[in-house]
């Protein structure tokens, strides 16, 4: 691992000084080999296939660990879109004239290295290796065992992407070996590596936050919130409450936890829990809300909401379902949204429905989440939909790196002063 | 200590949402408290001062335990400046349309807690407290345990100021105690502090790196270049390389080595050496620069050096002296200089003079240091000098705050979004 850290090191060296037409050279160079090497991509990726059914690794992994010509395709446009986004690197800011006559701003420059440890979907390897390319960066993979082949496959064309356009191979390189101890090397390198990104399930990254000697961009939890305020449009609620939970169940921006204000509640309730029901969305309900939801809905209405309604014990306000469950409590107002938010949220993404100017401007001060937004869903916590043009993971921390991470997540601002001749008096 | 993180966190809510005025207020407030109490403070010190010359404490560091009347001044002044200073919490920044009508942009916002850990000097309470209260984050203050009685009536005031403004005293917390177990159990409580800023020795800084479990701003080594290209102007390149060297020694700013192209060697060294030798500053030579030294210097000024030169070792090059010593290579030119600095420098600050516009731009680019500069002098890295109003240190890592870290270092971006009942499809 030593080996490979100094190799990277080296290598980033070169691509902090690559120019921008080069390192897009090696994105194009590498979407046009990604789309001429289908056939021996998907092969290598039956032999992890064949070995995981062999070994008895359960649907949906196995759906995970699949590379389809669609993923492939993803992946490549994927590198024509950073290709053609503009630059950062080398981006002069602030540049001001100071009292002692020096000028003084800060040079965005890449990060260095950076350490990827991920699970079994192969398609990160090209995610990863692109970013780190359009970003000056070097970087060093870790896939997940499972996808060995697959990686090796992917991780060869990027090599030879780098190499043809006049980049060093050693730019991007994948950990050989599928021994768990590389994993223990690679984030106890600081001397080579600037940071590592889990990207996986919460035990690798716990894990990796507890082990690790360099810093972590790391993402845990995604406890959502959406909080319908008093007064608020009740359409734009319902819709907004049904996308945030049932867009789609597994992703980190996903609601699972809501919160409606006393005095819209029986507006409110009724309306999205028959979506819900309708959906088979559990509702784990507080008590006020589910006497609302008895005592406001059609007698029909009660009848599907039964099987599907439960009490919300106080684990739920803080559960992560991933999954057709959402906990809904119904609150005094503002103030009590934001404090319920403040304690059992994971700091991710919340929302607020409403029309009052004061409460959304508050909301967005008082919530200290990554991301927090008014009148809009939660599932646009997203470094494409927030136009950061790609998206290396989703910080739940906040230091250096909150929210969606894009290529300006792996750089750093340097400071450069242009002086004629000043000295300290 | 598990304690003093609860409250600082429960306070940390309360500073984020602190209107401008009030914190000005409080630092206003704090200003004149110090103005009214020297004597009172001055008692207090003197207590400090006793014990630590009954207990044979070295003068250099009595005297940087000694509060005099100018370091309150200079302290009451520096919160009146902060109070002065615009307030950059709620700024938005980047707030843009993207395609699917919402619009996103970042709001600075305070990063939380931090922890501060620093040895003797004891106007470092004044300078941490009076960043966080501008900042609108709360801190935990651990100072040296020979500095206790100053910092607890230090610490008195900011808590009567705070008070007073209508803001919480633990907003600004001292460790009361002095034993060392309280700082190991400050470093390693991440759910209530959210960066350690340890200011001192390197042992200090080592020490709380290896073992603290949320993130570190550290600042280790300052060994800071000077190098001399050809072509230059050799009266400014005499004149910088003569101030960031002997303007100060213990400075980390100071510069440690003086790179200098071949080209000018002849014309450059001799008036260099002529000066460092009349300030008695040891020159720690490499062939090359002896040879120059020796052939072009008059007789009597050889007679001048001789005492003062010496062969540079391997490990000179890596040097922080922070003493009337410096270390001087000749090089072939910009490659080899940024190689060396490259290899050698802690990547604190280093710079380059030159009339060369593609050498100067290079050197920006590729000198991989936290303050990179031209024609300038390295003493100016520092956060009142580069205009950022205060410091409250120097970070020599690339992650989060790089360079003199003021205000922004002790905030954080998180996304905001605006919609109109935008979903995701």
């Amino acid at each position: 691992m030593a080996g490979l850290g100094l190799k990277a090191k080296v290598a980033s060296a070169h691509m902090a000084r690559a120019p921008a037409a080069i390192k897009n050279r090696a994105l194009a160079g590498l979407a046009a080999l990604l789309r001429q090497s289908v056939d021996a991509l998907q092969a290598a990726n039956q032999r992890d296939l064949d070995r995981a059914t062999a070994a008895g690794l359960a649907a949906p992994l196995l759906d995970r660990l699949k590379l389809g010509a669609k993923d492939l395709d993803t992946v490549a446009r994927g590198c024509e879109q950073l290709a053609a986004m503009p630059d950062v690197i080398g981006e002069i800011i602030g540049m001001k004239q100071q009292p002692s006559g020096i000028r003084v701003g800060q040079m965005r420059v890449p990060i260095g290295v950076f350490g990827m440890i991920y699970e079994s979907r192969p398609n990160v390897t090209i995610e990863a290796a692109s970013l780190a390319i359009k970003s000056g960066n070097a970087c060093i993979l870790r896939g997940g065992s499972e996808a060995i082949e697959s990686n090796k496959a992917l991780a060869a064309l990027v090599q030879q992407a780098l190499i043809e356009a006049g980049l060093p191979a050693d730019a991007v390189q994948l950990v050989p070996t599928t021994d768990r101890e590389a994993v223990g090397q690679l984030i106890t390198m600081p001397q080579f590596v600037d940071v590592i990104i889990p990207r996986g399930g919460k035990g690798l990254i716990e894990r990796v936050s507890r082990d690790a000697k360099v810093p972590v961009i790391k993402h845990l939890d995604g406890n959502c919130h959406v909080y319908v305020d008093d007064p608020c449009d009740i359409a734009m609620a319902v819709k907004i409450a049904d996308n945030a939970k049932t867009q789609k169940y597994s992703p980190c921006n996903a609601a699972e936890s809501l919160l409606v204000a006393r005095g819209v509640a029986d507006a409110f309730l009724p309306k999205i829990a028959a979506i819900y029901a309708s959906k088979g969305v559990e509702m784990r309900c507080d008590r006020a809300a589910a006497h609302v939801l008895l005592a406001q809905s059609s007698n029909k209405a009660v009848a599907n909401l039964e099987g599907l309604m439960a009490w919300a014990t106080e684990q739920d306000w803080y559960e992560e379902y991933l999954a057709p469950v959402i906990s809904i409590k119904v609150v005094e107002g503002l103030d009590e949204a934001i404090a319920h938010i403040n304690k059992y949220s994971s700091h991710h993404t919340d929302a607020i429905i409403t029309r009052d100017h004061m409460h959304a401007q508050r909301f967005l001060r008082e919530v200290d989440s990554a991301s927090v937004m008014v009148n809009a869903s939660t599932r646009f916590a997203d470094g494409f939909e927030f136009g950061l043009g790609a998206e290396i993971g989703i910080s739940t921390d906040k230091f250096h790196a909150r929210g969606p991470v894009g290529i300006e997540g792996l750089t750093s601002l340097k400071y450069v002063v242009l002086g004629d001749g000043e000295v300290r008096g």
